[in-house]
């Protein structure tokens, strides 16, 4: 591992819309933000909708008629991927706490040797949004040559103090939680009023004050999301970051949160060297760097930075700042702007 | 009550700086933020700096040679005015959750009596920053006539869905640590956990990304700050943050907080009819409105609704966003930029 642990057996779990063509440099590695699993799109074997299902497929902005798309669950994440929760095959437990550090680096290695199995030797495209646009950042500094475009979403070079104090209040609120057992939880009983406060600091982290504003205003809650205990909810936004927290709670891995979380507040692309010069021998091409003005956790000031290194390291960048209102998520959320962001470059 | 409970002897606890004239037209009644008590600067009483000790004094902005300053502790709160760890008369025993529902105007009612007792029939000017800004308004439309002049710092005309959304989870952070006990802790086992969650949240929020950038930047934590425990903080912003959650847990009561907390999403001035003409019939003369670019909570947009409220309301008003990068608690921090547009408003 990149922080110096040894992880025996690991797995990585990837899923793939389209044909590798003989070439075999036509292939898309997309790397996801904390919480998604490598299911981007539905597929014959997985019909379920997947978290950017209306920008992977036939025709879409990353068109799987012209591209062989890998999305890769990120190395430490509970979705297939070998994490905290999986079995130590020393012990037959699981790792929980005992699982090697995780840092960024180790996500973006076994998302390429994840592509390396598949035969691609040179992805076509690297894209990656929040968490996955640190990866992306990683991925170049690793291994030069790997990829010859490169698109960042809503990443940064180094967390910024912000960031990290939103999520290390996001972990604490687990830690504390007395459930949470110093990662000893158990299956039926996890750490749920910590990981459902989590859930609903994240939420309002990834939207904004203006979105929330057209969209809740101070309508009161649902009636079915109403109690009776003392300091219940009574606003309409209330009830959604409720609703967010109970879905969540039993979606994720809290100790496998823990890790991601903690590997992003440690990333910084500056431990490779200059920005501009680590990013010079990636051997890039073109790149691609989005950002959202009403992003909180990753500002428009650091998607500028990560555009000024990219082009100072000798690829073509573009800079595409957008006004969505939606904050750090509208990458899931305005598939309309970003889904033209990312076609009119992938041509 | 606003609400409709009822409290019998409440006391209201205020300090005053400066002398009431004969006309006793040279009044400043000040209402507090949510933590601050009315202690806003020293005195022969108490040598102590206060919570805007740069701001209230002679020769200061808020001149205490000319004006005769009153600054009241907020009903609800715990420092010397009657709130939930008062004790109920009734019983001898604290209110803790027994205290009845709190508004906003209740707050503005126990400063107005305040000042009334003081034989303050008509303020020369009304100021409130934060959930000040909020009383200040309340104030204008209970108390027709009862002030000249109205400041509003960071205020609002009603608490917006993503302040909502971040007061209620520093909420839950305490209700849903289990040393709360609904309300009945014991002094010497508070709900430290829960009230230092909130607390880390509130700082994040009251402050700005850029500031915290240029202040902590990536700096490893302070040695003294370290701990062995997983998760623990690495980085110099989250010292700040538990420096900041150790020194409230002692310092202010938990069910006090979640009272004033409620107040403030509660708050919304069309309650009392449409906001110009609930202001109009206030007969102020002149309001200054100053905001904040940088504020994450009380948004220049929300200012601005307020500013265009006064004026439509038929006060002569000045509407002034500054460009700090302090974000909520500019007010306390920038003294230069605040202070000059106090002091040429106050002339």
């Amino acid at each position: 591992m990149w922080r110096g642990g040894v992880l025996h057996g690991a797995q990585v779990a990837y899923e793939t819309w389209g044909e590798l063509n003989a070439a075999r440099d036509n292939a898309v590695l997309l790397f996801t933000g904390l919480s998604p699993s490598a299911h981007a799109a539905s597929s014959p074997e997985d019909p379920r909708e997947g978290w950017w299902q209306r920008m992977v497929g036939p025709g879409l902005a990353i068109d799987t008629d012209r591209f062989f798309v890998v999305c890769v669950n990120s190395l430490g994440s509970c979705f297939g991927s070998t994490g905290p929760a999986s079995a130590d095959p020393a012990t037959g437990r699981p790792y929980r706490l005992s699982f090697p550090d995780l840092a960024v680096e180790d996500i973006a290695r076994a998302g390429h040797e994840a592509a390396r199995s598949l035969g691609i030797e040179r992805a076509d495209t690297v894209i990656g949004p929040s968490l996955g646009g640190m990866v992306v950042l990683a991925h170049a500094a690793l291994f030069p040559g790997a990829a010859r475009r490169l698109i960042s979403i809503s990443g940064t070079i180094a967390a910024s103090p912000f960031a990290i104090a939103l999520r290390s209040i996001q972990r604490e609120a687990i830690t504390s939680d007395p459930d949470w057992r110093h990662g000893h939880y158990t299956a039926d009983r996890p750490p749920a009023s910590g990981m459902g406060l989590a859930r609903k600091l994240g939420t309002v982290t990834y939207r904004s004050a203006a979105e929330w504003q057209q969209r809740f205003d101070r309508h009161p809650v649902r009636p079915d999301l109403r109690s009776n205990e003392p300091f219940a909810a009574e606003f309409s936004v209330q009830g959604y970051l409720e609703s967010q927290a109970r879905r969540w709670v039993n979606a994720f891995d809290a100790n496998c949160y823990l890790y991601l979380s903690r590997a992003m507040d440690r990333f910084d692309l500056t431990a490779h060297g200059d920005p501009a010069a680590v990013l010079g021998k990636a051997g890039l091409e073109q790149a691609l760097v989005i950002g959202v003005e009403s992003d909180l956790l990753f500002s428009i000031t650091e998607q500028q930075a990560v555009a000024q290194a990219l082009q100072a390291g000798g690829a073509a960048t573009r800079f595409s700042p957008l006004q969505c209102i939606e904050g750090h998520d509208s990458f899931l959320l305005d598939i309309e702007r970003f889904g033209r962001e990312l076609r009119s470059f992938l041509v």
